[in-house]
């Protein structure tokens, strides 16, 4: 049950790594598209710095308001290659996640962070090229008083994240392929990829996207009037206004 | 009639050249001031990469929530110079914009896009040097499927923008100066700005704006009351709280 | 009385310069955690560039929204070592502050400013190296009618400043720390970073959070369930969804 | 020139008062599809009672943020039906108006007032059934220093109002229809209401929008599969979660 | 896969009617409680009018920004005692849903919509007594042009809800009851409803929560530290402030 | 120190009861006039039900997110004619109070609440008749593991709030009187009423504000131009837009 409160757990089925290294080769936008534009986390998640970009599996965290004791049990549960991905129980920004949290992290092989709240130390971060996507950045401190959960299915940022999924982030925000469609996913945003190549170098040349796309004919059936100058458009009987 | 959809404008009168190269000499905020203090976009139009700048006539674009079918449309009407400056019918952050229409707004000459929605692919764009102003940050695509306008009038991020009036934008946000007052417009910042530099040299060395400006006189008349100390001031019978 | 208007009060007490120096070493979060996690200002206080950093006694002021004239008055109260901190009667996001007043402010000898409402300019104020946390960056100018006050307490960004006090910001935000509590703040900031750095050193080499705090302990009396597989949580017989 | 200070139009052109009395017969959202989904201000503007409701032709007001000085001059230029329509030169939520200044509209004729910022004596208007359409309640008094403009056009609430446009507001909100545009509106309204009276006595009677809309033919172009149980779903290949 | 668009899933499990009848009894707060305080949708999910109460079964719509197509489609899949529950594939806050849709919800034995977009025709409900909870309300019309899905797991709100579990809502907000937990839930909230009764009496003589719950001891452990005085807490040396 | 935790205050000096009387008479708006525009808490503070109204002496609460312990230690602090005023050490909207507690404070004499969190059981508290001012409703619920305070300083609201002082809150908002100046601000909100009273009565004659404030001649020095027409509008060089 989503928000369940008290557990645990300590082995977790991960995405395959090979499919993960696939879809790291891809932007967050494509693998969104190459998923019927699903799966993104809210737009509210920014990278603390500019060009931070990452691809691991998910140890996903559920933990109440202004409360990072999760955070400690979750590090226990990182291997390399993960992602801690945090989702609180209601609305918060306090700032759960600072440098020795990260020296920590790094030392277990986590990648990155994507936190639903916000983290602190983000110069020391950024030194350390700890990337983390967070919905704020603040120094406000937190307590280690009540029990979330560690590698429980959770929501965070208006996304269901489950334990081993893949994440992908960057500079355009997070991520989420479950991880049974890992493999078919990293295909169709290859295929995306290939795909937008070709159009880009026809757009680069100076061809139109009307016609690229081949979209003149659906236009022209909806309706769109063409008009030759705004004094046909003042004619039209409207106002400039 | 704002918020007609269904029109595409082929030709419009853009503001003259000259004009918007003597604007591309001043900053946003000096522009503001010179027009009395009006023509800014929303503050929380912000670029999406540090030192963005630029001066253009602006191809208009009304696009729904989204949906960003329209950009296709606009890219055919743009004209070396041109920035694309697109509102929506009601609040929306969808990344409509990405490095693909980027590429093909560039091979038409635009200079820019100025978007009252999120835009995607911010990295390509950086590198790609191709300045946005956008609401928000967004890897979430959008549709196809329903007409809005093309050069028609519009209103971007609360302002009222025509087909080629000039566009300027900076670090500091975005203002739209009407092509008809383009020329008086660059005048007064001309003014501005030759006046902000003597009052620059003065306040660097050290004299106070209290004197620069004269306000002493109004801040008396006003009833500024000068205390010697903080005794003074809690003296007056106010508990310092 | 807080949100007094029409008083300047020329001479203050600062906190004691070495302890302002002293706490210059530390960082927001380490400051905030030192005072029992308090001091904070509000997280919509950022930078107005990465990497801005500054120690130094408030100045304070009170304006109303849309109206910068204070800034003015304040101007000439400052002194070296000062940085400026303003508070508004109500919510605003007007650019009451831009490289003119940074000039005068320098020339004074002011590090900086605090203003919970909006700069601009802030591409000339990261030239300049003249550090700004504000709430918005817009190009909104202000006008210079209404008297507000200088150097009375007033709240910031939710948090109460007195003449005088210490503000410490950097990426993560800002704190400020009563004058009278300056000293033993940063001898307790300084135990803190002491305690840290032996911390970072055995979370770096892979002890984890849980053995160096020890909370294991708490997390069982707290109820914590371990389980080993996801299989297990299943068997929970809650459905995993 | 949108955002233009210190002008007062004395004798505006108000839209013909047979097609306001028109207009009110119908709801905001009806007049708004009238005018092909267009006219409508931001869904922030909330009535401050339930139940308020208006039509009548608009004195625009423009002023500045925390200063109400331009609705006394505005109260010089209402004339019965008329609807005060304020918008701001950024965003503002104090309260500038109140029971006086509603007393004072009243004895003018006003019918109301649409304000993009904040009202107070909320208790009083509604004894008195003086309807507002506010962004916000609040206490906050205001100054009256500087000038803004009366009767010019106005963005309110991200919609472009001329004065002696058509105002409609009610519980869900405001909408503006342009005076040249007035008859043609209501006659579109009419219809729009008539049509949809026939509608609501067949989806009453339990027939389908799907039916009634003849909306199952693109449904089944446009791909939608329909599945007979969950296990259908499941079986896709994809897991339920 | 949460996000998927196209599907249309005719028969779905709903959870038992008894449990259904069982929890409504019971406010959000109880229910949310007795579900170890999970299930709640966000608050900013309000009722269109107070008093406004239902609980029945989810038939769940999953809809893109502007369009309410799937709301057409999703009537035909309404039974008497369902509540239609609908996410969206982004943030949007347009008027989906207005009175002919509620006209046939209702003749379709509809018992209320959860909305995570906004509403219109919000009089008109409320004469209807067909109770809304929506983000917003607003008059903002939309197409139907863009599939979605009905009838699987959608997030609404940042809650998970799956077709046929357990919707109630009430002046509070919302709240879903997976299906499988609906009966072992509606006996927590019962159990809770009697504890608190019990707990109300004693409260309402006047004891204190302090010895009801019996707190003293942990405070007292927790290090609370009780003075006498204000006098008390000033000579602790910390100035009033 | 503001924001300090584990401290609760007894006996706390409270503002004379004839004052508290005095106050109640009057408004929010003309008490915060009354003190020279000053006292208010944020606009975000809005009460549950229409009509809610109170003045009481303010016994204070600073609480952790999303943790409600303390309004326990509060409740035993209070006494006839108290409000109970709630500020937190970060931004929370949890439903930390409901009937339980309203059923508690109640016995114990308190008015009602003022709380920069949410509350629940809205209807329960409407039917009580117990008033809270919150910045949300939410059912969430919240544990009860750290220590605040109560009875020392606190910012609620951006506003500061010392145990004793006096609020008065109505559906304008809430405003806090300083102990100390409750009885003049009792005075200078009678004079502004009295006064306010003659206002009113010419304004409800037809006299225009420009006159009974006399404000032509400001206006006039200020440099507001008065045109005839819009003809006179467009003539002056500006294309009506």
């Amino acid at each position: 049950m989503i928000g369940q409160s008290g557990i645990a757990v300590r082995n977790i089925l991960r995405a395959d790594p090979a499919s993960v290294v696939a879809l790291g080769q891809y932007g967050v936008a494509t693998i969104h598209e190459a998923m019927g534009r699903s799966g993104l986390l809210a737009p509210w998640m920014r990278p603390i710095f500019p060009g931070a970009k990452l691809a691991g599996t998910a140890v996903t965290i559920f933990a109440h308001p202004g409360d990072n004791w999760m955070l400690h049990v979750a590090a226990e549960m990182l291997r390399p290659g993960d992602v801690a991905v945090l989702g609180t129980s209601s609305e918060n920004a306090d700032g759960m996640f600072g440098d020795l949290l990260a020296t920590s992290f790094r030392a277990r092989g986590a990648l990155g962070l994507v936190i639903d709240a916000a983290c602190r130390d983000v110069r020391e971060l950024a030194e350390m090229g700890f990337p983390v996507w967070s919905k704020r950045v603040s120094a406000k401190g937190t307590v280690k008083a009540t029990l979330g959960s560690v590698n429980t299915p959770i929501i965070c940022a208006g996304a269901l994240v489950h334990p081993g999924d893949v994440i992908v982030a960057d500079d355009d925000g997070v991520v989420v392929v479950p991880k049974a469609q890992a493999v078919e996913v990293a295909v169709a945003a290859a295929k995306r990829e290939a795909k937008e190549a070709a159009t880009r170098q026809r757009l680069a040349a100076g061809e139109l996207g009307l016609d690229v796309y081949g979209m003149r004919e659906n236009l022209h059936r909806a309706g769109l009037r063409y008009l030759e100058s705004e004094a046909d458009y003042a004619a039209l009987g409207q106002a400039v206004r």
